[in-house]
Parts: structure tokens; sequence; C-alpha cells
């Protein structure tokens, strides 16, 4: 077997901890020794022990001379927790393979370096793209601040997420629906306009088939504060805050008006009379936010891509046709004068969910 | 090797015909002795041989007491060629393995049953559904009179044909466009609105890389003979004809004000105001239309789905997004009121060209 074999193992691993994790990243890590994995583990939740020390504990003395395989150049700071280098060198690990470089430039290459000074030899790149992929979100979030967005939006081939009566209900199929469950899980935040509040009523809650889920911050943007009291996501129990986005006349009423348990309100700045979503992604990041799931509605996508703070675009194409241009578009507001000027994607992948299409990209900024 | 491996070379044989058959089918026939296949042939052009009658000349002496294997089942009856079944009668042929009966039910099952009682072998049912797809067209005309009717977008993936300034070019990649060459080769008749004509000034001919292709008849939709004289459509060389479907009122004008070669004038019936597309089909079929690619604008693409004649659909998403929208939507009209009354769709597929995603499948009727 080879590196790429035992650093998939690793990156399965790290997948395990989806959803549980942030603001850390997904890892996972294998210790081998003479072919034989003697170790696993991965990072479970934040605060808890790095996926290098569950691999190294288990493996005990295996690990004297053992190669161990990480999706993540192992950090040699201390953090909630002692650095894992040390730990390495403590365990007489003779080889360590990582994925990739730790993202934060003012760390990186600093694990790597330790581990050769002490004589610890170390290979890097292993399965790089993959484990690229499998943490931008933390990628983008150490080196910007700010949460990686992604855009979600279900509609028919012909471009529409509802009926001109505003029929929804279901555009995509239940596979499809259980995979926003899964996204949500992921994300630390979902955001909605309150256009969506109004029309949809949604739960925004994550439901997963047979395994505990986690529910994302609700982000509701309400510029005028136009939310109903009665609306279900402020009115219904889940550990997660529900956050009011408010322009900053409206926000003195707001305590006023609406039922508080569990709902935070903040100002955005608002520029030509409408939320500035970029600055609100430094205000999210700064409280903590790493990731962001914009499930609609066509108000809030089209300023969201005009406002270029989208990475990643999930769109479900349901197998329908509305066959008309009055129904809800997938984005709302001032497209693209010429095709030139278009937000551009690359990395295009799809992906069948019954009859349903996704397709997902990633935004090239230019 | 079994049958299923015999009738694919079958298949493969008949593909080859694409584009030069109309009205008749993709036929493609391999004769097989011993496991060595001694004779192929395809059906080249309408009026031309059979794909049997190829094979088995093909095969010579040694067609006596082998097997063949053809995507349809052969023809019992003289039409422009003598019948199939007793040429191979005629050559010795032990058994004949087929894809699928005659779709025509006034003939289906003839050739299989005169073949039996002749003493040869016949198997059929093998590799059916994909002989089914290769000949849809042939198979709605044969039994409707009524030309298969396939809907073709090129758009970014919030749904825009066009911005808001009218700019088209390009939405999708090069190989798309190739594509998109290969149905209209495919294809007896592509049909536009006269609003395409305007924005686009388009030439809607066949241009292959490499090999030569075949124009399709161009159906003009122009209620109110809105079409400039200068539009190249008129104005250039092919053998394919152009034929302008007008409202009643306003065909009396049209020799008077336009070039007339190649321009085929035909009124067709109008209702609520516009050209009622149901009809036009009965018109087109009588014509000897069998097959026609719908490539828009959106006013087509929505009356053609609301008329009910549309097929099956070819639409290509571009790795683009407007953001807005203010660009020309793939329909245009009154689309469904509800979820429910969305036209739906099965046997969907997606096939990527570059970054570009087509997803095709086949409109459920009710």
């Amino acid at each position: 077997m080879n590196d790429e074999h035992y650093m998939q193992m690793a990156l399965d691993l790290a997948v395990q901890g989806r959803g549980c994790t942030s603001p850390n990243p997904l890892v996972g890590a294998v210790v081998v020794k003479n072919g034989i994995v003697v170790g696993r583990g991965f990072h479970q939740f934040a605060g808890g022990a790095h996926a290098e020390v569950h691999a190294i504990d288990a493996a005990g003395d295996a690990a004297r001379g053992a190669t161990l395989y990480v999706n993540l150049e192992p950090c040699n700071h201390t953090g909630r927790t002692p650095p894992c280098t040390h730990k390495i060198v403590a365990a007489g690990l003779q080889r360590v393979v990582m994925a990739m470089r730790d993202p934060n430039p003012q760390v990186a290459g600093g694990g790597a370096g330790f581990l050769e000074a002490q004589g610890v030899e170390t290979t890097c790149g292993v399965c790089e793209e993959q484990a690229l992929g499998l943490n931008e979100v933390f990628i983008k979030y150490i080196r910007t601040g700010r949460p990686f967005v992604t855009a979600k939006c279900a509609a028919t081939l012909d471009g529409r997420m509802a009926t001109r009566t505003g029929d929804s209900k279901w555009v995509t199929g239940e596979e499809s629906r259980a995979f926003v469950h899964e996204l949500r899980h992921a994300v630390d935040a979902i955001m909605v306009g309150v256009g969506t509040i109004a029309a949809d009523d949604p739960l925004l809650t994550t439901r997963l088939q047979g395994r505990p889920s986690k529910d994302p911050i609700r982000v509701i943007l309400d510029t005028r504060l136009q939310i109903a009291p009665t609306a279900r996501v402020l009115n219904h129990c889940s550990e997660a805050e529900t956050i009011l986005v408010v322009g900053q006349e409206t926000s003195a009423s707001v305590r006023t008006r609406l039922p508080l348990k569990g709902v935070r309100v903040i100002e955005g700045e608002i520029r030509d009379g409408l939320l500035d979503l970029d600055r609100l992604m430094n205000q999210l990041g700064r409280m903590g936010v790493t990731s962001i799931l914009i499930e609609g509605g066509g108000r809030t996508l089209g300023s969201a891509f005009r406002a270029g703070i989208v990475d990643k675009i999930c769109f479900f194409y349901a197998p329908l046709l509305s066959g008309g241009d009055d129904g809800v578009p997938i984005c709302s507001g001032a497209g693209a004068e010429t095709m030139q000027d278009c937000i551009r994607l690359d990395r295009i992948h799809t992906r069948r969910f019954g009859d349903d299409v996704m397709i997902e990209g990633y935004v090239i900024r230019n």
C-alpha cells in the first residue's frame, strides 16, 4: 500500500467530524507500522483532542518507528491543547506524511520544520487537492476572518424556485431535501431573507436520519424589521441562536416588539438602502461564524452574488418546467450587463439525487 | 459472445446513418456465423438499401445457417425496396434476433411472423430500451404523424439565456456549441421565433467538424410577418428550405415583400392571438417533417411547453451566473400555478461539455 492509500483513510476519518469541529478543521490521522494500521483517530469536536493524539494513543508502543498519516500539518503551538509535534516526537514516530501545510500563513511550515529538526522524516502534498477541498471552510476563515459562503437553491429546470402563487412545496425530491439537511449540519449558520420567512415560515433546523444533528445559527436579513413575531423561526426551541440583522434605524424598536428567547439582534450597515453583505461577513466572522449556507430567497441570493461574498454554489434542479417567466427567479435584482460580466464558476461537479440534478461549483475571484 | 454483444454492434452501426435516413428509422445489422461476424450493414439514406440487405450481401454464402442481428423488426412489405423478410429467407438465415418490433401498429409482428412461418427462428427484445431510444423520432412519427420535438436552450445557472442587453455570445462553450450542430444535423427541422432572428440574426445551418453535414429545414414562427428581409436566414445558400409560418391575415402581403428563393410561406392557425403550435405540428408532420429542434427564444419555448408539443429537452447550463432577474428567461409567458401543475420530466441524464452541464429529459404525458 502506498501513501495515497493511508492518506485516503485519514481523509475518510476526518469527514466523521463534520459539523462538530468549527472553528477547527476536519482532521483524521492513521498510524501505520510495517504495513499494518496500528492507530486511527479524528478530531471530534472543538476543544477535544486533535486527530494525531487519538491515533498515537490508540497505537500505544507500536507508534515507535511508525509512520503517521494526517491530512493537515500537525500544530506546533499550544492552543486549547498542547502541540501535536511534541506528542509525535515523544512517541518516537519515524515519519509523518501530511496532505497539506497549515493554511495559516503565520504558522505554515512550523510543524513540519520542528519535526524535521527533531529527526522525524516528513512528506507533504499527498492527496493535497482533496485535503484543500475538505477544509475549504477552515482555510478561508483562517486566512480572511470571513465565513465561507455557500449559496443553495432548488429550482425547476427553467429556473423558478416557486410558482407565481409562491408555491414551492416541493420543487425538489426527498433525497435532495435530505442532503440539504447534511449541508445545514455542516455549517455554522444559515442565512435567509425575511421574504423567505414570510413566504415559507421555515424552521431552518437540521433533521438528519438516524443520527444526531446540530442546528446552525439562523441569520435573518430584515433591514426594516418586517418579521412577524409569530414566525416559527423565532418561536421554537433550538440550542442554536437566531440572529436578526436589521438596519441601524430600525434596531431600537426591536427588543420591545419581538420575543427575546434565543434571538440576537445585530445592526448591519446600510448601503444604497440595503444591508451591506460584504461588511456583514466581517461582522459575522468576528462573531466566530466560519461558514454560512444561504438558502434564499431570490433577493438574498442576488444581493449575495452582487456583493461578491459567495464562494460556492449548490444548485438543485428538479425534473420540472414551470413553462413561464412569472414564477420566482433564482436571483432577483440587476443582473450582468453582458455575458462577459457574468459571475464565472469553475470546479463544476454534478450529483444526482433521484431525478434531481445538483450542480456545484466555485466562484472565480477576479 | 452473447446476443447483447452483437446487438450492440448493430446499434452502433445504425447510429452511422444519423441525419440521413429520415423519414426512415436508424437501422444496423450484423450477420454472425459460428461466432464470427461475416457481414455488417446499416441503412445509409432514405431510398437506399435496408441494413439487412447490406449485411446479408456482405456475408454472401456465409449467410446460410447464420444469425442476423438487427435493431428493428425486418420489414415484410414492399416500400421503396422489396421486403427484407424475403431476402432473409432466400439467403437461408437460421435465426433473426431483433431489438424491437416494428413500431407501426399496423405492421408490427408481421415480419417476425412471416419469418417464423418460413422456419426461421426469431428472438425479440434484445437491447430493446436502447433501440427504443435510438429510434424515438421514427417511433413517434410513425405512430402519430407528428414530429418528435426537442427543446434546446443554453442558459446561465440562474436561468438566463441572455443578459438584459440581449447579449448571448457566448453563454455556453465551444464543446456545447459543437454538440448543438450534431443535434441540428440529426433533425429534419429547426424551429425558432422571429424574436430570435431579430436578436441574433442566426444562420441556423449545420457545421460539423471534419465531416459533411446536412442543414435542417428552418421553421420560423412569425405571426405578424415581422422578419427583416435582410435577415441572414432568408439570404444565404442552403439546400434546405426556410419555412415562414405566418398568421392567416398577414400571409397575402408576404410574396411581394420577401426574397422568395428557398423560402416557403405557410399559414398557421391562430389561437388567442398566437400561432397554434399543436395544429402546426400536424401541418409539419403532413409535410414530412419527422423531427424538430426548437432553439428558442424564451417566447417560443414557453409557447411550445404550454402547447404540450415538446417530447424531450436538452438544456445546456454554462458555469455562469447573471445574478439578477432582468436577463432573458428560458421560458416566457404564463407558467404553472403550482408545483403540481409543472411539466414533469423523467429519464433525466446529464452530460458534460467542458464546464457546461447538459441536462436531458423526456416530458411525461399525462
